[in-house]
């Protein structure tokens, strides 16, 4: 039989990972209105994000009343500081797929042509990846999972800035646009805070397993 | 004579305070980079981005040391969790505050006119303030305090849209100099996240007090 505590700490771990889950939908979902310019979509993109928010109260509060009631040591601890910080890092990530959601609608509202930027999908799929990955590490307690998170951050920055080269040509072209080539800006700098979130939750489930802050490079 | 567990929170406390000082001269020094267009005081960013770093991962450990060791309770768990919560965002402020200062040196190297946006000069002491007065609520638990913090937050999503709109034209007008223009976009939106952050210190602090979550308007 499992003690009080072993079942206060999986039902708040099976909650962070149902908030990952609806987090991913979320960046899909995004990544949808602007690719296929399907409006309709945004509404479910702000259904998840009330889930999460109320998640996000939810994970803290049975988080503080674990270590209220049990006093956990060593690694239930651990696990219980992760949970509540990788909480944080979702919710941010749903804000910023929300962002995405509401920026790509205004692209369609205005049915003006969307810029032929092919690293935005490509960032997108890359962020969503990284999300996932990160929670599997955090499900898993998988330090090398989570160490293959923190590689593929490079690759969005990267993209990001090629979209921004890409943008400024087409604005120098045709100036009266810009308001929906720097949208897609916009959009690419939403992502890549995706993957800084996903990095954070790589570095918190490291911690978690290890018990080592490999934050900032102090391996 | 004071107990061990006040003095290890007096010592979290203080270090959090610490870390907001920097965090706040490091706004007040990246805008002054981009005004006076001083491009040396990059290196003052970039060493105090150097201690908020170091300062976060000791926040966290003193933390979880608290709580292995007390095991806190009520407003003393409370006030291990919000400082938790505010040292990772006073990072991101720090954060922030280092993109502004490499975007606007940028501007300073390239020696080209930056644009007459009187709109970020005012959300960068908007966005300075806010920093500010989270921590003064959170040093001295002041609810009232906190809560004015969050009335300002709308203040700077309107300067923000100010920026947009007044860039656009720009851009318009000058389309190759559209790079110029469009990092003053991006440092408005670093201008709002740091608002953000500020936004939810506050929030922290009213839990805090409180032990009442009001985020997400969940009063």
């Amino acid at each position: 039989m499992k003690s009080h505590i072993e079942e206060e700490i999986n039902s708040i771990k099976e909650k962070v990972l149902y908030m990952g889950s609806l987090a991913e939908e979320m960046i899909s979902l995004s990544a949808k209105i602007l690719n296929e310019r399907n409006q309709e979509l945004c509404s479910q993109v702000l259904e998840r994000e009330e889930k999460i928010n109320k998640l996000q109260m939810e994970i803290d509060e049975t988080g503080v009343k674990i270590l209220a009631l049990y006093q956990p040591e060593a690694t239930d601890l651990r696990t219980i500081m992760a949970a509540t910080k990788i909480n944080s890092e979702l919710e941010r990530v749903a804000d910023q797929a929300v962002n995405i959601a509401q920026t790509s609608s205004f692209h369609f509202l205005k049915e003006i042509p969307i810029a032929p930027i092919y690293e935005i999908p490509k960032m997108s799929s890359i962020a969503q990846e990284m999300v996932k990955q990160s929670l599997d590490a955090f499900a898993k307690r998988d330090v090398e999972l989570a160490k293959s998170v923190l590689e593929k951050d490079e690759e969005l920055d990267t993209l990001k800035s090629k979209v921004f080269e890409d943008v400024l040509d087409l604005v120098k072209n045709s100036p009266l646009k810009a308001k929906q080539f720097i949208d897609l800006i916009l959009i690419s700098r939403n992502l890549e805070k995706i993957g800084d979130h996903a990095t954070n939750i790589a570095e918190d489930v490291i911690y978690m397993v290890l018990g080592k802050d490999i934050r900032h490079h102090a391996v």
